[in-house]
């Protein structure tokens, strides 16, 4: 059965298109700069690679324009649109309303529109996506897999914060988590791993953006990210866990516009804020170089790594396994290694030399004597949106 | 050799006499409601207990009036104010220049007014008290401690926010950490009580303000508050650790006005917010009488606790002892439990039945199989500010 992937964003989509049960990847790309004169096509295949420009005014178009490309006699992959039987879409933001995948009807869409000021970058272009594949694909089931889904399982002690009842009650203001795509897929092949029955498992998603999971028996049971995607983890260019009294001051005493501290928190802090850098491969050279800020930089994002292990086991009583995905987490053996070192009284050990192999699939870079399993796994949400879509069918 | 110490707020001071270095206290007392018609004065010796209401226009006319207590010929414990040869300060903020306990002067005055800004609810009280007492006790030396002097050592990855470094240059944006006076106490009863070379401890002062500290080898090392004291665990009214982005949606989605959302975070949250009462001891009454949301602030509560000794813990690797202190701390045997329930993985195993006994002074509430000790130390600010400032003299 052929299922169609699309993460949606403002300006770009990605797509997809499995074979599923057999987990094949039949061709995937994607569109960028959607509403620009130089919009920009990527199309791949087993066998045929295009990359076009042209201008595309909007996701329609920019989706249409792929469905040429896999219709084509000479290098589409499908006969008809009716061969793709469901399209599965990546929503950030479900609320507390969705726990699970589900298939996508009025009453679904209307939800997501309803959640758009709780996710105002994504949620708007998720739903554009989720219209534009009704149009094309009208044969398909539309399918919307949500980043918050798997932490709805997060209890009411981690996931509500400590000011008045009624802005849980009336306002839905509570810890929500995101990436929850990624870390239910990794944390699955973590456990099939560990073949545990019972496991204690932290995913530790480093990538644009970052967030660590505590998985107690495949349930997420607390997260880093909270009602936004901002605290936790030191970023790309957002912040993770400050003193909020500090945006009071910056307000009231230093005179900033509230805006401008909304803007500085979000898109100049983290690793930018602290290095010039958003990009760790460039932070991580320049620290090789003797660049102080840099080295600092990495230090301070492997400490509150190493914080939120603490806390994680502190909330699950042990510990089996830790697990590094995404950009970073797969990458960056220099990061592993800064945060698995002096953690042995959590029995973390690093194999030194296993963690700079470079991971294509799962491996194990802890030492024999390592109490806890070091994993590092390769992310990959749009597979887990596609094995969710045929699963709900 | 007689020292007083103060600790002067913004209508109220607290004052106590000691002998030293026998710690002896020779009275104490408290002014209060300063500026208002019914002001209040106590005063303690050993065998005299006095209450007044009379009304004190400011600070100087209630250390005036004690003054004249202290001198009495029949309830008083000095024959002239130059007996007493130290006046011992609280200052709450030293900012980042003073790490130690100093002497103080002009240039000592001007510093603590130039950090009104970073704790305008209690610096410019803390000054008035020096003011009146260097007017008062002439021939005496005045000398200020400093509530942040404790965490100067927290080192630069666990002071710096992830924010663009401006904000540390050039404004000084940065963790203090206060209640650092009661840390240091505590933590060094502690050490005596461990007698190890090298130790790991966390010290947990939970009252009015709740904090904790990672204290390796003596140094503090991490602490919970930041920049102002409002984040980490869940306070009386103040919320602990939060989603900055709630702020913004508040605002920006929701119309609050800033102010009405600092109060809010400061007035309105933390067991406050969540139950209706700020009193712990209602709380525990109500959650026993099967009031939900107290039961749930209870477990949240105690669930930051465990969180922040995780973290702790990862930051040290390792633990020798937790410590808890201040009126929660010392004696809420409910919100010790909790903490220590399901704690194993760390070596932290709590002895029910010690715990249950009311401190006086430090108590061992572990099993003799616990790896990490419990211990509950009562806190003593006031002599801690009496013994720096006779060290320093």
């Amino acid at each position: 059965m052929k299922i169609l992937v699309i993460n949606s964003g403002s300006s770009s989509i990605k797509y997809q298109l499995f074979s599923m049960p057999e987990q094949d990847v039949i061709c995937h790309g994607l569109i960028e700069r959607i509403g620009l004169s130089d919009s920009a096509i990527h199309y791949a295949s087993k066998t045929e690679k295009i990359e076009e420009v042209t201008t595309l005014n909007n996701h329609k178009e920019g989706l249409e324009r792929v469905v040429n490309l896999l219709l084509d006699d000479k290098i589409g992959v499908i006969k008809s649109t009716e061969e793709i039987k469901a399209v599965g879409h990546r929503v950030v933001h479900g609320g507390s309303t969705f726990t699970n995948t589900v298939e996508v009807t009025k009453e679904v869409k209307d939800k997501i529109k309803e959640l758009f000021s709780l996710a105002p970058l994504h949620n708007p272009a998720n739903l554009e996506g989720i219209n534009v594949a009704e149009a094309i694909f009208s044969a398909a089931k539309q399918i919307a897999v949500f980043d918050t889904a798997f932490h709805q399982t997060i209890p009411v002690i981690a996931h509500k914060y400590a000011i008045p009842n009624k802005f849980l009650v009336e306002n839905n203001i509570r810890l929500y988590g995101f990436h929850g795509t990624s870390h239910k897929y990794v944390s699955e092949l973590a456990n099939e791993y560990l073949k545990k029955e019972k496991s204690k498992i932290i995913t530790i998603h480093l990538g644009n953006g970052c967030s660590m999971t505590a998985i107690k028996n495949g349930i997420s049971i607390d997260h880093s990210l909270g009602f936004g995607p901002v605290t936790g983890l030191i970023m790309g260019s957002r912040s993770g866990d400050i003193d909020h009294s500090l945006i009071f001051y910056l307000i009231n005493e230093l005179g900033y516009k509230i805006d401008d501290v909304y803007t500085m928190l979000q898109e100049e802090s983290g690793m930018l804020g602290l290095t010039g850098y958003s990009d760790l491969r460039d932070i991580e050279k320049e620290a090789s170089l003797g660049n102080v800020a840099c080295k600092l930089a990495l230090d301070m994002n492997a400490y509150r790594i190493k914080k939120y292990i603490g806390s994680y086991v502190a909330a699950m009583n042990g510990l089996d396994a830790i697990v590094f995905t995404a950009g970073i987490g797969e990458n960056s053996s220099m990061i592993r290694n800064l945060v698995c070192t002096e953690m042995e009284t959590f029995g973390i050990e690093l194999d030194k030399n296993k963690n700079d192999i470079r991971a294509k699939e799962l491996i194990d870079v802890s030492l024999d004597s390592s109490r806890v399993k070091i994993l590092v796994i390769p992310t990959n949400e749009e597979l887990e949106i596609a094995k969710q879509s045929f699963n709900l069918l």
